[in-house]
């Protein structure tokens, strides 16, 4: 492998030499993402401006053996996007166009570094709407999303990001652009490669261009939060919710996730308290939104509750949500996100409270999540006096009890964060070896010499 | 190869004798599906009851070098499930029950034998709905349903088998078992296999068990026919009722398509008549679906209509656009499956008559479709005095004509009917070169010895 220099020299030839970084605060910025787990340790950074460098690139690496790690918005929590072994990262920041919209298919079309947020404004721009959505929007790039199949808080209405993507263009790992799909509705025409790159996270090849649907705007929508007395009374009430309301969000968190968004200058929705709070969204109906609640009360499954009588206050009580995760972003936890079948989260909870209570008696674990889709965040904090080692080492252990409990319950044991580096020891935990045996092979016939994103999903 | 009688033997030491069919109208009837193209040659035909069984089937397959044809209810119209080379067919006849029900994930697991109208009749029996949809539902099998990623007369509002499929259970070409995403929501732990089953027609795997998801009910829906005067009408009234009102299907058909409906005991809609004819299904909503018409009608987009007042009404006139295939199936036509982006509906439209009226001078050719999709089919009729041999050299060329105008546009020679034995040949339209050594290299890693399906989607 050539030395850091000559990868330099060499990439100044294949790019405008300033579109290739290697400062140390570069290398530091764009080597590692969210997690913040794995020091940063690329080679350089390049900023490729078109499909033609991305291949350039690519026929760069195969030449050298130097590795490539896609990079997006790098807001992902599983290391996914992180060069800790001198790979060369190459960020799809400049390549940040909307290249067209088609109104009769609700058809954008973008390149991969677009950010979410702008896919999300351009849409409502034409009167319509992106509709996966998530606390990092304003970071992340939608070529990410596509590559982790992002979730978030709407999937309980429009899914997850695979259903809004009727269009790619790739760079595979031997170079060739693929351009899957070209937005079509119906294409029965053999295996659907594009599905094969969603979620595939930058291990197959390069996403650079995407033809996004987008959706009709919805209603009006409204937000409640409710207090929940008893871990039982969730999911008797999410089926009332959802009977009783067209529901577009079922979120949960604990009393404890709460006090963190409060000291972190939220805004208590009710003077009551209770162990856990359900947020719920749905197509604005004042009446029937009492109704349930009322309903609710009288069967017990809630204590308390309000519901948003303006846009402003609906989003202050998304915050209380929403801002859990930055509530606690300096203590850097060590995460869990997983999921179960919908009808097994009562017998999950309570499992993993079990679990919890006996093998982390001294950590403070804070846990929320979006209850509608099954799928349950969990964040452990480490205390003040432990060394980071035997934490993540603790949490390691631990993490491989639920992974034995997810297993025994089908269930993920990475619901919407991918595997990353981090989650990719416990993969055989959801997956079985054949399953891991034949994405192997998939990784052998898009990457032959293993140049992209190499210890990321599966080993070659 | 082992001969027929040595076929028949061996696999009646497999399964039990009463579930391996050699009679010469058994042959027949297994070994072809709805095409009626391509003689029926099986060595036999058998009708495993459990998943070891298909399993056994492919090890004897990989020890033998025989090989196999998945078939489901056999309502393909690409020869997808023809076997017409001495295979073995293998019949999801007998692995047809309903495995059980999740009220909380809304999730009926069944095995893939399942008849379409029997799923849908289980999710309407838990007021739920499954809502893939189309003429054949009657005969066709979940299993082929997902193996085609079937699309149908409701794709507008719930997209295509695609979406509603939680978890499979496949058999793959090694005899390996796969459970895949088990039903869950999310799931971000490497490649979705599940994906690339759905759509791959049987050449991956079997698919023998399935999770679908099924959906609330809709409102009621109502239906609407209208008389549109010209082809530059169509895609504006489109856009109209989906403005107006909450579309869930946009259907279209020709005069001529009409008119063999009404040849069939089909009824009239109305006194006048247009050359071309809209269906369009909706949340039933009297007053908007009037308004819609009058400003249709002020526009000169529509010359006559009639809305449904009862669901007997709405079911008789969806059969004026559900009949055609069967009104014309005694002819056997040609036919095509096309797709291009709803956008450019009228410029394929307008291309594709002036096609037609050059190369086809002689032929009737009825067209209608999935407008709303971008998606149209096409039936070539033969002349009674041309011989079929003739007629089928000729509609080839002109489908590569076709495909030729499709590849330009973008489209797709093949929207929901899968590539089969019929639509292979016109793959390079759709597909690059590249994606097409891709799909290769996916049908190795799952059927290295080619045993599954030969023939079709691919070459190994």
């Amino acid at each position: 492998m050539p030395t850091a220099r000559d990868i330099v020299d060499q990439l100044s030839r294949l790019l405008p030499p300033e579109r290739v970084l290697s400062a140390p605060s570069d290398l530091e910025h764009y080597g590692r993402d969210w997690t913040r787990q794995v020091a940063p340790a690329p080679s350089a950074v390049v900023l490729p401006g078109s499909v033609e460098q991305v291949q350039a690139l690519v026929a760069w690496a195969r030449r050298t053996g130097v590795p490539l790690v896609p990079s997006g918005g790098r807001t992902g929590l599983s290391g996914g996007a992180v060069a800790a072994n001198g790979e060369v990262v190459v960020a799809m920041d400049r390549m940040n166009r909307v290249l067209g919209f088609d109104a009769a298919d609700r058809r954008l079309r973008v390149q991969a570094g677009v950010v979410t947020e702008s896919v999300q404004r351009e849409a409502r721009a034409r009167g319509l709407l992106y509709p996966v959505d998530f606390a990092s929007r304003g970071s992340s790039q939608i070529g990410g999303n596509i590559a982790t199949n992002a979730g978030g808080i709407k999937v309980l209405r429009y899914g997850l990001t695979r259903q809004w993507v009727s269009g790619l263009k790739v760079v595979t790992g031997t170079g060739d652009v693929l351009d899957l799909n070209q937005g079509l509705v119906k294409n029965a025409t053999g295996y659907d490669l594009r599905h094969l790159f969603i979620g595939s996270e930058g291990t197959l090849g390069f996403i650079v261009e995407a033809d996004l649907v987008l959706a009709p705007q919805p209603p009006e929508q409204q937000v409640m939060v409710l207090a929940v007395p008893a871990l039982e009374a969730l999911m008797p009430l999410f089926d009332r919710l959802r009977s009783g309301l067209v529901l577009g969000a079922f979120e949960f968190f604990t009393d404890q996730a709460l006090s963190h968004v409060l000291a972190h200058g939220g805004k208590r929705p009710f003077q009551g308290s209770a162990p856990f709070y359900v947020l719920a969204e749905f197509d604005a109906d004042d009446e029937a939104a009492l109704a349930c609640f009322e309903a609710a009360a009288d069967a017990g499954e809630v204590a308390d509750g309000v519901v948003s009588q303006s846009r402003a206050q609906a989003a202050e009580l998304w915050h209380l949500r929403e801002g859990i995760t930055e509530s606690l972003a300096s203590r850097t936890p060590y995460k869990n996100d997983v999921s179960v079948r919908i009808g097994e989260v009562p017998a999950f909870l309570s499992r993993m409270q079990a679990l919890f209570q006996r093998e982390y008696p001294q950590f403070e674990v804070v846990w929320f999540g979006h209850l509608g889709d099954g799928n349950l965040h969990i964040s452990v904090l480490r205390p003040q006096d432990m060394a980071a080692d035997r934490f993540a080492a603790e949490c390691g252990r631990v993490t491989r009890l639920l992974g034995e409990v997810l297993h025994e319950m089908g269930g993920s044991i990475s619901a919407e964060h991918g595997l990353g580096l981090l989650k990719k020891p416990f993969l055989r935990y959801v997956r079985s070896e054949e399953e891991i045996a034949l994405m192997r092979g998939l990784k052998r016939v898009f990457d032959p010499d293993g140049i992209l994103n190499p210890g990321k999903v599966v080993d070659l």
